[in-house]
Formats: C-alpha cells, structure tokens, sequence
C-alpha cells in the first residue's frame, strides 16, 4: 500500500465511540458521492478520473511533451490557483524544489499568471533573454486576469522572436473543449490544444492535461502517476472506516474539528514537500471553507519550521491538529561525517545516514506534541515516486469530497472566489460596472 | 514615513471605546519595554541596536562581504529559525525571490541547516559542483543538530577543495563572543568570527551579524537598512496609540484576539513579500504563542492564493483576520499589451501598469473581505528599499514586543522549543539521555 494512515498519536484526543458514531454521517456522505447526489454533483469527474481519461489525449501530451523537452531551455506554465499548484507540487515532490537550479536533460520550469506581479513578469522576462522558450497558457475560460495578462506577454514575446509560424510550434494551450474564445482563438492560431474537463474543478484537475503536461515536460513519468491514482481509486471504495484509511482522515478531522480544533496543519519533513502543502491547503480551503464555517487548512516544513511556528504549537493556543505526511523514502542517503573536532559534539551521530536522523526528529516531535496537547494524524507515504504522488493525490481529493460533505457544504463549489474579482473588475472601469464602480470607491480611503 | 498603518478597514469591528480601554495596557506594556522591568528583560538589546551596534564589526561585515563577492560563486548560509530567516526575508524583499535565477554581479545564495534532509543537502552539494565556494555558519551555541550537520559536510567539501588554508578564508562564522565551542574552535583555525549577541534573540537578530552578512553579500546597502531601522526607533517612542502607529498595530490585533480573532494572516500582494512572512510568523508565533495562548500567525500571497485560500478567507469560519502589507512603490513597471484579438476580454486595461491592476486587485479584496467579515489592518510600506526594511522591521520587532505584555507572556523565551529536541536527542541514543529513551520508545507505534 502505498499510503497509509497511523491513528496512534490521535486516539489519545479520540474515543473509540466518537469514530463509531460518526460513521453512520461517513456512510451517508459515501453514498452521496458514489450515487452522485449529493451537492455539486456535476463535478465528480475526479472520481472516475484514473480510470476513464482521454487515452488520445494523454498520448498527446506525452508527444507535446517530448516536443516541448527538444525545443526549449524554459518552459513557462501560465495558470493560477488549480492550473498551477498540482504541476508545482508533482515537480518539487518527485523532482525537487530547486529544480530549476539542478543539472538536468529537462527544460527549466517556471510558472506565471499567478499573480498580478510586475516585479515577477519582468524578473521572468529577463530570465528568458537568450533562451529558448515555450509556453503553456491553462485556462478554462481564457478570461482570467492574472494568465490572461501573462499570455499576451508571452504570445507577443514569441511572435516577436519566432515569427508567428514559429510561435505556433511553441504555444501549448489547455482549455474548455469547446466553448469559451481561447479555444476559440487557439483553433484559429492552429495551437496545439488539451482539455480541462466540464465536471473536473480546478482543484481536482491535477490529473488532467492541466497538470499532466508540465509535470511530464519535467521529465516526470505520467502513466505511474495515473497508475497511483488508479490503485488509490480501487483501495477506498469501502465505507467502513474501519477498513477504508481514506475515509477515516475524513472522519477524524470532522471529530476534531467539532472539538474546537480548527486549524489543522499539514507537516511536511522534506523541503520537497513544500508545494505539495500548498495544493493541499486550496484543495481543502476552497472546498471546506463556506457557509462561516470549515476548518483553516495551515502548513510547515519541519523541522525547518519547529525552529519559527514550534513553540506556538507545543504551547499556543489548542484550537490546533497536525496531519504529518510521512515519505518514508527520500531517495537520497548522506552520512553525517565523523570530526575528529566535535565541536558540535555531535560524534554520536557521526556514520548514520541523515535520513534516520530525519525520522527520529519526527518521532520525538510527534511525542512531543501530544504531550503539548496537539492531536497528530500521520500519513505514511512509502517513497516519492510518481506512483506514490498519484495515489496521494487521490487519497485527498476523496477524503476531501467526504469530509466536505460530513460537514454539510457543497465541497465543489467556490462562490466566494468572484467577490474580490467583481471589485477589482469594477474599480479597474470594465464596461458594465460602471454603477458598481462608484459606489465602491465612495468606500475606498 | 516609511511606513504607515491605515486602520480604516478593521474599523468597523472595534469601536474607539475599544481602543481607548487598551491604552492603559499598551502603557504598561510601553514602560514594561522602556524600563527594562518586563519578563524577559535580558533580551532587549534589539531595542537599541539600531543606534549602539558594533562599528568597528559593522565594517568587518562589509569588508568580508567584499571578500566573498570576490572569491565565490556560491555563498551558502549555514542556520536555522532565526539564524536564516531574517536574511532570507532581505535578500526575497529588496532583490529578488528568483535571486539565485537572475543574471547578476553577487554570488548564488544558498541555506543550508533549516532542515534535516539528505535531499536537499545532496542537491546543494551538486549544486557546487565546478563552483567556487564560501560559507557563513550561524549558531550562537555551535551544537544546534541541523546548521552543526551542515557545517560538517561543507566544512569538510572545502577543506578537500582549498585545503585547510584555502577553507580558512573561506569559512565565515556567527556565533557567541566568548563562550561556546564554535567560537574557540573558530580562534584555533583562524575563522573571521562575527557575533551573535547575548542580549538578542534569535528571531530578533536579522540586524547583527546574523542577518548582515549574507545581506551584505547580495549586495544590499547595510547602512541603509540599519538607517530604516533608527528612523523606526525614532518614530515610536509615544505611548500614545494615536500618535504612534507601531503600538496602534499591538493594540488592534489584541482587541480583535480577544474577540475570538485568534488566527491572523499576513498578506503580501508580491512575491517578494513571501519570506518575508515567513521572518514575522516566527517572530510572532515564537513570541506569543505559549501558555496555551496567542493569535496563530499564518500568512498569504495575493493575488496567487486568492486562487486557494481566498474562498475560506471570504466565507469560511469568522475567527480570522488579515494584516496587509502594501508595498507602495515595486520598482518596476510593466504595461499591459493591447490585443488585437482581445481573445481575453482585457482590451480595457491595455497601456495600464500592472501595478496599478495589483493596487486596484488589493482595493477589491479588501472591500470584499470587510464585507465577508475579516477586519483588515492595512501597513503601508513605501517601497521595497532596504531603508524601508529596516523600518518595517523595527515596526514589527516593536509591536511584537508590546503586544506580547499586553497579552501578557513574555515575548522573549520559547521554552516550547525544546521538547522535540529532547526526546529526539533520547531516541537518537545521545549520552545522558539513556532514562528518556527507553521511556519514549515505547511510546512510538
């Protein structure tokens, strides 16, 4: 089994009888999802997902991929919010989070689009000077500002380098299927094209072309991704939590979370880790996190981070819980030296493979935690290969669609997400908010 | 002024009652701080730093940040918590957070022992490869595991490389004037030493040789920062809450805790900012979060993770609250192409700064968020200067102060930090801990 869930630093918090009786609320969502009735049934696309994808399609992206590899230094991957985080994070995660910085027969990696920085566009244009350049625009509306801006400078910086034939060959666009004008324009341009699907929400497409071509652009390989995906897929269709660990984190985060534990924190203990944090924390936020009500989706690298947010959790307030992802492998050994100096005193250690030393940090925190009063749900993780992400990455996504549903919300939904976006569109004059505009800058001091 | 608090967004969830009750306390806490009779009294050297540093170390600082400039390509920072953080946040804020990507006349910049991954140390060892090397260890005690482990290593990469002569002007450390290991160890191999102060804390040390340093190496203007720094320290010597913006920050974020705002979110809208949250998470989290209290730090990008957590921030659990960072000039400029096809819809922003955008996306959220129920302080910085960091620093280190005898610990200690480190050095079988080790494993499972 690739991923496994470790109850033992949390039953301390729990009782047996809070899990039974939360059961009969796990079977009730279970069935809401597997019989597609519950809310926001139109986006279960996930669901099915490492089953029946575009096989076409996910040729394609190997072949564009392998195009992209030949003819390009830097590879830009234009998306914010679910059009990036999930080929972020499938990069630092089995690749590593200075990817950019290491050797390697891939192209460089960098992503734009996610914010409305002029620092970071011109800083990434500069960064491009004198190299090849490819780019993948993910957008399923083609209208969002933050990658609609960056597309318009790199079509034009392309064009202008290549010649519009030449952008051609280098533009890679995942879209709608058919509606929207960026599929639209795309046709016209003659750019290749992928498909971000109708019942597949941004933050549950990680294992679509959304994040399939980057992640394979990074030399990463796609079909073990989707084959973890797929045994995760086959290993919780249980509803007994008893048997299901998948539907058992659901189950405990909604036990804690009605004790007043309302901030859980995602542990990593690899800085590879890092963005995998940062996915997780929009898959749960946006999907939780409505109706005055969810649990607040936090993260830290240890033991990095024991060194800043450590003592508030062993001592701060106790409205907290940890969910430790624990990958069991790194892939990486280094001995710790012997000094004959000792300087540090540290000779006890010397010969013992620093990974070791990593796991008995993670020991000694988990212990030390629970006796601070923080309940630790541990997930164990066996390596960081493609297989093991894939199966990760469908472990969330389905305790997060059981979880949203035991705490009573449409877990696929965001309709707080356009409350920003209608201001911004106002005070910026867009043609028809022109009453909106005023009365918002009336508020504005 | 560098830096200016705008309370018009949080005033709609306290009244000016409110803040009228919390100035006896906030003087308390002022003459607490000035009278050197608060807990915690021996660490208040940063206080003063900005006026009564070390002059004749300040121009050491400079001249070895010369040296390594000069002989090396990559500058690799060897610390942990406070011992990184500070000069990470400077290097992310005032140059770049893709520094280490850009094209320039500095060296790479690299830190190493914030974690206790055989990943990422082997990645950075490749990284070196072919590479000229100078190192920077930061540990006041010299024994801290993860900076010691590290030093180790590339200790002994450069003596293999240059010889134990060649290592020598190459090997750079920050660590106690007098007593500890390191610093004798350093007087023996004739190591340039810097000092980490008695009476400074790890997390507010970013101004000593600690933060200066690697500061200095990536070529920001030290004098500058120390400049912002006194300019603070100037600025906010009135108890008085109206007068006194640093203290108005303190006294705001303790009448919102007390009105079950307990998770507080620092909010940049550039990238640039991101370390920079990191620095102030610590320095809170570390300061306040102890006998089971204190406002849990946690921190955002905009308008990047308005796209993940901007869904719970507008409509999730009402227990939080967001400090905004505005940095009002970035430094650079970028206008937004127009587009023939206008594919996007954007055609009415063409010839607009993408600044302005920015500026007009955090005008919208903030009007959104008030509206969804999240009082928002707004902290105005002037630009992203190294004057201006020192400022925003001493703002920060300031208000934390205060608002941590306001709240009523002392904001000094981090007793929490230990726990792990014990059971760890236990089940790691360091002599002297043989009692605890059998004990803690039995716990394990």
């Amino acid at each position: 089994m690739s991923v496994q869930l470790n109850e033992n630093y949390v039953n301390g918090f729990i009782s047996d009888a809070e899990v039974k009786n939360i059961q009969p609320m796990i079977t009730t969502a279970h069935n809401l999802l597997r019989t597609k009735t519950g809310p926001g049934n139109d986006f279960l696309g996930w669901v099915t997902l490492p089953f029946d994808y575009d096989k076409a399609e996910f040729e394609a992206i190997k072949e564009s991929a392998e195009k992209i590899k030949k003819n390009c230094d830097v590879f830009i991957v234009i998306g914010i919010g679910g059009s990036y985080l999930g080929a972020r994070a499938a990069i630092e995660f089995v690749k590593s989070p200075v990817y950019n910085n290491m050797k390697k027969d891939t192209p460089d990696i960098y992503f734009s689009g996610c914010n409305i920085s002029a620092e970071a566009l011109s800083e990434l244009l500069a960064i491009c000077e004198g190299k090849d350049v490819c780019i993948n625009v993910i957008s399923k509306s083609g209208t969002t500002t933050e990658p609609a801006v960056a597309f318009r400078v790199f079509r034009a910086l392309l064009e202008k380098k290549y010649g519009v034939e030449g952008a051609r060959e280098r533009i890679f666009v995942t879209t709608d299927k058919a509606r929207g004008t960026l599929k639209k324009f795309s046709d016209e341009k003659g750019y290749q094209t992928f498909v971000v699907p109708d019942d597949v929400g941004g933050r549950f497409s990680v294992l679509t072309a959304v994040g399939l071509l980057p992640i394979a652009v990074a030399g990463i390989d796609i079909d073990a991704l989707m084959k973890g995906a797929q045994d995760a897929a086959n290993a919780y269709t249980d509803d007994d939590i008893s048997k299901n660990d998948c539907y058992k984190y659901a189950a405990l985060r909604n036990i804690l979370y009605r004790k007043g534990k309302t901030t859980e924190i995602l542990v990593g203990y690899e800085p590879s880790n890092q963005l995998f944090n940062e996915w997780w924390k929009q898959l749960y936020g946006e999907s939780e996190g409505k109706d005055q009500r969810g649990i607040y989706p936090s993260s830290v690298i240890f033991s990095t981070d024991l060194h800043s947010l450590g003592q508030y959790i062993q001592d701060g307030m106790r409205n907290i819980f940890e969910t430790v992802l624990n990958v069991e492998k790194t892939g990486f050994e280094l001995e710790i030296p012997y000094d004959e100096a000792n300087v540090d005193g540290l000779n006890f250690l010397a010969g013992m493979d620093l990974n070791k030393v990593n796991k008995t940090a993670m020991q000694g925190t988990l212990l030390a935690h629970v006796d601070g009063g923080v309940p630790n749900i541990v997930i164990n993780v066996e390596d960081k290969s493609a297989h093991s992400l894939g199966y990760l990455i469908y472990f969330f996504e389905l305790a997060c669609a059981i979880s949203g549903y035991v705490l009573g919300v449409n877990p696929f939904d965001q309709p707080g997400v356009e409350a920003y976006k209608k201001n911004m569109f106002a005070l910026l004059g867009k043609p028809g908010y022109e009453a909106e505009k005023a009365e918002l800058e009336k508020r504005i001091k």
